[in-house]
């Protein structure tokens, strides 16, 4: 798996992430990005998408399909910022499974960062900011 | 927890399974308890959902709720047989956050085996049906 | 298809619902329930869910499949209230294909109403009571 | 709506489709281009993914999020062909608000069609291709 994430977290599949094809649904990995960013936010830098001031927004995405992973196996997802902003950051993900530790996917996410009433761009505030700097790439 | 279920699986919960309550949906417990009931079937009893000549198809199914979790709460789920019939299965479900050991659901799933090209109901064959034996309550 | 249910909705499947054995997949039926019922709480009765000072949750689900569906068919949603209590209702659905009228599955789904703050249980108020009381089975 | 695509179809939202921030989650968006370019292929192309010999995986995907849209609004979805290759076709789609016309979203989805069994690529054939050809934008 690659070297260049600088965060990884392990998400099983389940049952109903296949398709008819027997293979997880090009969907779901979106949702895989989403809650691997998620949760590095809300338990790593103090995120807090039900109360919290700032939301954050996804306003692009986009993936890169190379292979085929199956329930049950486990999704070994990698993380990094390839681009911080002033209210938006660019995370990019590598997808891989345990079973073979083949790449499945690569792709980014690109969130911007709001205020929860107005939804208006606003700047990303520390410990976040603080936090995702470590993410950065070099 | 409860020490009535004979087998355990844990699932991290997803940015997506919760709604706009901020809590984990009703039909995401579903979509655990039909993940945890095939990866057992997958894994231990060697069940193959793809190739096998012999299909699980869920007939009745039935939740309570107890209280809510929410992402990124982890669920512990427990197993266990309630009646292993001649081609159908009764699976018994309790679900727990890891967060706090608190019980957030019971359920049932009634699966009956069929033929993958008929569809007609068909005794359930070893080893699975052995390996369900192991998981049926005193 | 059955003459009880008092309103009917009707969902196109998604590609996403048929899962590896090629039909909808059993916890969909429940996303259908809660759609069928929100929608008509929303558009009908007048709930809010974002905003109102009541919220619904489901306390218990039961769904007996009958027969398959698969996408791209549509399904037909018939919806009734078996029982209107004072915080609580019982809903129950019936899912037919419109390409054939087959009955798919039936299904109950209990809604608690309570406060969005406090999640305490509260009397379901007007207009929402009196346009259940207009789905309630005779 | 954009006069630039050449099939629409109606896909109404459901309650599970909103997260937390009580709009259309924005994996969502890429189900309902999978469901209304493989609903196009199944009843206008004659593609059967269930038996055929050729099935479609999605290589690449993209989206642009313009907008917010919340259940219980209805999505009208664009499609157009943007480059129909030998065995690959680019998908590009518009998804609009039914309530008030509002962009939501543009996306491309790109299809590989391979074999059934050998999962390589291998020519569109007729008459899912001539039909494809008629969504070719000038």
């Amino acid at each position: 798996m690659n070297s260049d994430y600088l965060h990884w977290q392990s998400i099983p599949t389940r049952w109903k992430d296949n398709d008819v094809y027997g293979h997880v649904n090009n969907a779901v990995h979106y949702s895989l990005m989403d809650t691997a960013i998620n949760e590095w936010m809300i338990t790593v830098a103090g995120f807090d998408p039900l109360e919290g001031g700032q939301i954050a927004l996804c306003v692009e995405s986009h993936c890169v399909y190379k292979a085929e992973v199956s329930f049950p196996d486990v999704i070994e997802l990698g993380l990094r910022v390839g681009k911080l902003g002033r209210s938006s950051v660019r995370w990019e993900a590598g997808l891989y499974r345990r079973s073979d530790g083949g790449l499945i996917a690569e792709g980014y996410f690109v969130h911007v960062f709001v205020g929860r009433g107005d939804r208006r761009p606003s700047e990303i505030v520390d410990p976040i900011r603080a936090e995702m700097q470590k993410l950065v790439i070099a």
